[in-house]
């Protein structure tokens, strides 16, 4: 035990190099499978070239980013005594590791696809085993690389700040090491925001355009290999699906980490690890959780062709969860001191908490906290599933509202994604209020985190849909036979679910990681209130509050935009290029896929500079509480725009998927290509930019915001030189008396 | 000039009493007019009808919730020692006068409809008489009613609580006379809330039904008499965008007055009126915007055919808002005293103000604050037409994106709507920034009542579109020759813009109401802050910014239900009553008013009791505080929403209407019954309910649950017996010195 003690610190880049070795063996295990013949591997060597010609040009303007905002990070940490100019290195490590995490995703996504499809040639149960393994290399090769790259710069702040000088844990050292390594997460999230941003205009616009014309113009089915804006189509899934997600959760796992970090510095517990057992718990559970990942998706399998896939990845993931919560009581109860005093509480709080004797909170009530957040994400998954799944009273309500046309679709579709925000935001308050209620702000933060402990298995999940989707692609452009599809379109229809369900998930989390990026922002911003009876701070609110609207407007504008030239070049093709329709001349793919690349990467920069930018401007113009309540309003209508776009946008998705088995209304049944069917294609379309687009963005908005915030904190600090609140922590320390203590049972 | 000092009280319902003799004579002049010939009066007979039933099955179901609302009132009243059983009475006569001033409107609209299409028989300038005039009786009797209702109240509960009794004017004795006088506002807006919503379900379900089957399936045009629900679809104009909006205003006129004079009791100002110059100032602007809008409604007329309606229009807005502006600056600087000093600022506050030199407000900063109320006014007016009018940017990208089809068209409108949040929210925020900055949080309150000061010339110039609507409706029915069509239309288009701006204004007016309200709340419920930083304030947040949502999914979806059977009806008449499309039958015109009346009322009852009833059980539950986060989040998602619904459906109607004359897209001019028209009639039928139902309920929802909070405020406090807050004032009071005065120059 006690080298346990002694060097729990290292233990975490350990348990990251664990998951990276899996995930090593694993991707090898997939790469020696069978790629099939050689139009397959062809398709797929198409699909590959469009993916990495995306990450290039990605990596070509970020690179620009990241090189000037790391300058002006360096710079701006050298003026001020609270950070430092490391932050700028601090910042390219997250920038770079997100964008290699990005990497390793898109290549065994496009490495997985086509093998997944080779694999159905043989049965599901193969089928299954390969695309879900090429989803566990993803899951795996982020949180590995999140939790390697976190704690190992930890270990190095932390050394460099404090113990090598002899500082206090709780003081304004550890506060700097926090500052700087906070630039890891600011450089995750800032990729984050172009993958999800850049992917979503990619993958939707490539969607779009090739529907409109090869669908509904030329009358060829989806997929088809005569259609030149197919290939991009398949790259977008890859774009927006595998990388795009993965980006979003690996910086929603960095924030929470980091949040409950900075909140942890608060608590004052002296007895074990050197006083910082508060700090290393949200990374030793996110450890943990890594592990559990690994041995819950070796239970996703299936046994022959007609067992549930569904049931197989819920299993996989329940054990992953089931394990990593019967794990964090034990390390909760192992690390923690039974009460532990938390300083960020104002005086009047404190005042109030008193009187209900929790002043001083418990190990018990970290565990409650995280269980918490554990029943979050849960609900919230089953909540967007009813609002999105097929057979449900939602998605039926804009089924029989297609009866009446293209308006009374839309009409439902909007209804059903506004109704379904109230759910969610429930759950999400009671959420708060519960954690908050357990173990304070630190169980905000320690939600968020528990949360997001098994992110490796819900990324495995997540990734394999689109990796299912493009195998049904590959299947369909080489025109392989009925039951291979037949498998294939098996695996999708369970990763449409399970990319619903994966959109609450990342939803909620992005809300909790907000809130506790938020909590930790007031802290290091050295404010008392965010009181929003003060004109300025309710100014704030509001303009907050807007900034979703216009993002979302950006992005949905963008997604038409490249869209209709996505249209026009796929109209040339079939014009000027004689015999594509006989299958006698090959399209052009490349040029839809740099029609994507091109507008994705252009309509990306907007919003992107909006969300960098506003925090920056607000506060130093306006002062910390103002910056607090800009961050509220964008965060609360963050949340909401992001639950009703994605789930009007997956609701009016399965509303048109019903119409291919037939659906009944008012005693008749409509098939596809029916009047009722064509009203429901129309809202398909526009939930496209909705529920892959704006709708997911919005998750990237309200996190990077606050991360910025919480980056720039010390800057706009009232008074540099002296943080008159960890001054009186310093001074109360000594004056908590055991007498005072009252323990709070749960 | 002493007489006015110790009369002035008396003179505000004496200016009311002024606007109602006003309209008593133009009211006598329209039911003067000629009506015009068998058929039309018919016609119109109908329409007055629907009007009249539709109301008196409102009155039927607001009876029974006035009488229980009002008993729970006064029951609650008595039980605590701030309020008074007498506040039911106060709720009976605001909910009577708001009643009244709606049938005042309903009567006149349905009396100048068809004199003005008679009118258009002879000329424009004569049919714009008319149904201006018509529209001048609505604004006079809306704005005359409220003056005389809330200025001779407060008469009675200022004598009866405060001079009777020798009380302080600015102690608890007028703090109570203030919250019983809440209750006229509650009144009001408790009915205005069911206008609106009732009202704007009631117009969109006859709207979209009688399109759906009549211009979509029929092929008859709009207004035919064929149509079984055109009657209803009249009668619609009348309910929702006569009856609807001037309730609407008429609740924002009380409620920004009422909020206004309750801060003002935290004003010092010994010297003049009894003290209660601030409490007086914003009836006694009212009462002049109401003179003011007398006189400026003598300057709309045309000389002859060729001239511009909205130039008139425009010329009579702005000479009563100048006027008022400048009557307004000579009263500000004969009321008020120099300085006064503002005791609601909290001790931070006043530390912080005190540096600025600005703890001691000026009248020139009361004006300030007026003026800058005006001004948001005007550019949100600006900002709408900007956003809905044909020929501009954002139209013009709806029309371009309706030649890709349906779906395009939607995303389009989706994303004009939510662009169209930016530059509003960014004039309100700098609006409530600069009038706090001028006056504190009177300053607020006084600018919302400063630009509601010519509401009487508001609703006028709103009012008179859906006349013209209308007129136009029974020429059309009526079969009058085409130049009399012509000229209806000409009104017509020219209401459709005023209809756009005016809401516009309605969603400023309701949004400084609510902030003043807030304000207001905060003082009563005798709390210091509303701190977002604590979790369960931050919970409050985002439960309230989900209500919009969910009030918006009603509302939307109870006119797709309304429309569904409409359509059903109408298809069965079009069946089973031979001769209707020969002319040779007359449609049951009454089955298609009763439906929309009943599913009106039906499906309002849901959305109320939301906006009703969710402040107390928050209140109640979780405490003041919370609930003041909860109104934060409500009125800015409300606002959010408001903005993107109407604007959305403003654009979408004009896009449509774009057709009517041709339209340019990529070198090809399309008409109507062209395919991009058709997606363009999707839009129009989307925005439909967004514009006209949960769009203009934001304005309700917002005001009313801030009303409602404030009328329960005084139950909230926490310690019943004994304000802190207010007893520091009074110890204060004697510590001020002039000395301290800082004098502070705008």
């Amino acid at each position: 035990m006690d080298f346990f003690y002694a060097n729990l610190i290292y233990l975490i880049p350990v348990l990251g190099i664990v998951g990276l070795i899996a995930m090593g063996i694993k991707s090898a295990w997939v790469v020696k499978q069978d790629a099939g013949d050689g139009e397959m591997t062809t398709l797929a060597g198409y699909i590959a070239d469009g993916a990495m010609a995306f990450l290039r040009a990605e990596w070509k303007i970020l690179g620009f980013f990241v090189v000037i905002a790391g300058i002006l990070l360096g710079w701006s940490g050298m003026t001020v005594h609270t950070s430092s100019p490391i932050i700028a290195l601090s910042f390219v490590c997250g920038a770079f590791l997100s964008a290699f995490a990005g990497f390793i995703g898109m290549r065994i996504a496009t490495k997985a696809n086509v093998r997944t499809t080779q694999a159905a040639r043989t049965s599901l149960a193969k089928a299954l085993k390969v695309s879900f393994t090429g989803g566990t290399v993803m899951g795996l090769g982020v949180a590995g690389l999140a939790i390697i790259g976190l704690g190992s710069l930890f270990i190095v702040f932390y050394t460099m700040y404090v113990t090598s000088k002899g500082e206090s844990v709780n003081g304004e050292a550890m506060a700097k090491a926090l500052d700087v390594l906070a630039g890891f997460s600011l450089g995750a999230e800032s990729i984050a925001l172009f993958a999800r941003v850049g992917g979503g205009i990619y993958t939707k616009a490539a969607d779009v355009g090739a529907d409109l014309v090869g669908k509904v113009e030329a009358g060829i089915p989806e997929d088809d290999v005569r259609n030149p804006a197919t290939i991009a189509d398949n790259v977008g899934d890859n774009v927006g699906d595998v990388a795009g997600m993965g980006a979003d959760l690996f910086g929603s796992y960095v924030a929470t980490m980091l949040a409950t970090m900075v909140l942890g510095r608060e608590i004052v517990s002296p007895d074990k690890f050197g006083g910082i057992a508060p700090v290393l718990l949200p990374m030793v559970i996110a450890g943990l959780g890594l592990v559990f990942s690994i041995v819950g998706a070796a239970f996703v399998k299936i046994s022959n062709e007609n067992s549930s896939v569904q049931k197989a990845l819920n299993l996989g993931n329940w054990m992953s969860i089931v394990l990593t919560a019967i794990a964090t009581f034990f390390i909760v109860q192992w690390m923690l001191p039974d009460n532990y005093t938390f300083h960020m509480l104002r005086d009047e709080d404190a005042n109030h908490v008193i009187k209900e004797g929790s002043l001083v909170f418990t190990k018990s009530g970290v565990f409650a906290s995280i269980v918490v957040g554990l029943v979050v994400g849960t609900l919230m998954s089953i909540i967007t599933e009813y609002y999105t799944a097929m057979g449900k009273r939602p998605v039926l309500s804009i089924i029989r509202q297609s009866s009446t046309g293209h308006a009374t679709n839309i009409i439902g579709g909007l209804a059903v994604g506004m109704e379904s925000t109230v759910l969610p935001i429930l759950v999400l308050a009671a959420g708060i209020y519960g954690s908050y209620h357990f173990a304070g702000l630190y169980g905000v933060a320690i939600a968020a985190a528990g949360m997001m402990a098994t992110t490796a298995m819900q990324l495995a999940i997540d990734a394999f849909g689109p990796i299912a989707d493009n195998a049904g692609g590959i299947a369909e452009m080489s025109r392989l036979p009925e039951e291979v599809r037949h498998r294939t379109d098996n695996l999708d229809a369970v990763g449409n679910t399970t990319a619903a369900t994966g959109k609450g998930f990342a939803i909620a989390s992005a809300a909790l990681t907000s809130l506790a990026l938020f909590a930790a922002f007031v802290g290091v911003a050295g404010i008392e209130h965010i009181d929003i009876y003060k004109a300025d701070v309710l100014a704030g609110l509001f303009v907050g509050g807007m900034i979703p609207f216009i993002f979302s407007a950006l992005c949905i504008s963008a997604v038409g935009r490249a869209a209709m030239a996505m249209v026009e070049e796929v109209r040339r093709q079939f014009r000027e290029i004689p015999g594509i329709m006989e299958y006698k001349a090959k399209p052009e793919y490349e040029k839809c896929v740099a029609i994507s690349t091109k507008a994705s990467i252009r309509e990306m920069v907007a919003p992107g500079l909006i969300a960098l930018i506003t925090p920056i401007i607000i506060g130093f113009a306006f002062g910390p509480e103002v910056l607090g309540g800009l961050l509220a309003g964008v965060t609360v209508s963050g949340v909401l725009m992001g639950i009703f776009q994605s789930n009007a946008g997956g609701a009016w998705d399965n509303a048109k998927k019903s119409f291919e088995k037939g659906v009944v209304i008012n005693g008749e049944t409509y098939y596809k290509k029916s009047e009722p069917h064509k009203a429901s294609v129309t809202g398909d379309t526009v939930g496209d930019p909705f529920k892959d687009t704006s709708g997911p963005s919005m998750n990237i908005l309200i996190k990077l915001m606050s991360i910025v915030s919480l980056v720039i904190a010390p800057h706009l600090h009232k008074d540099l030189n002296h943080n008159p609140r960890l001054q009186r922590q310093i001074e109360e320390r000594s004056m908590v008396a055991p007498a005072k203590t009252i323990s709070k049972k749960i």
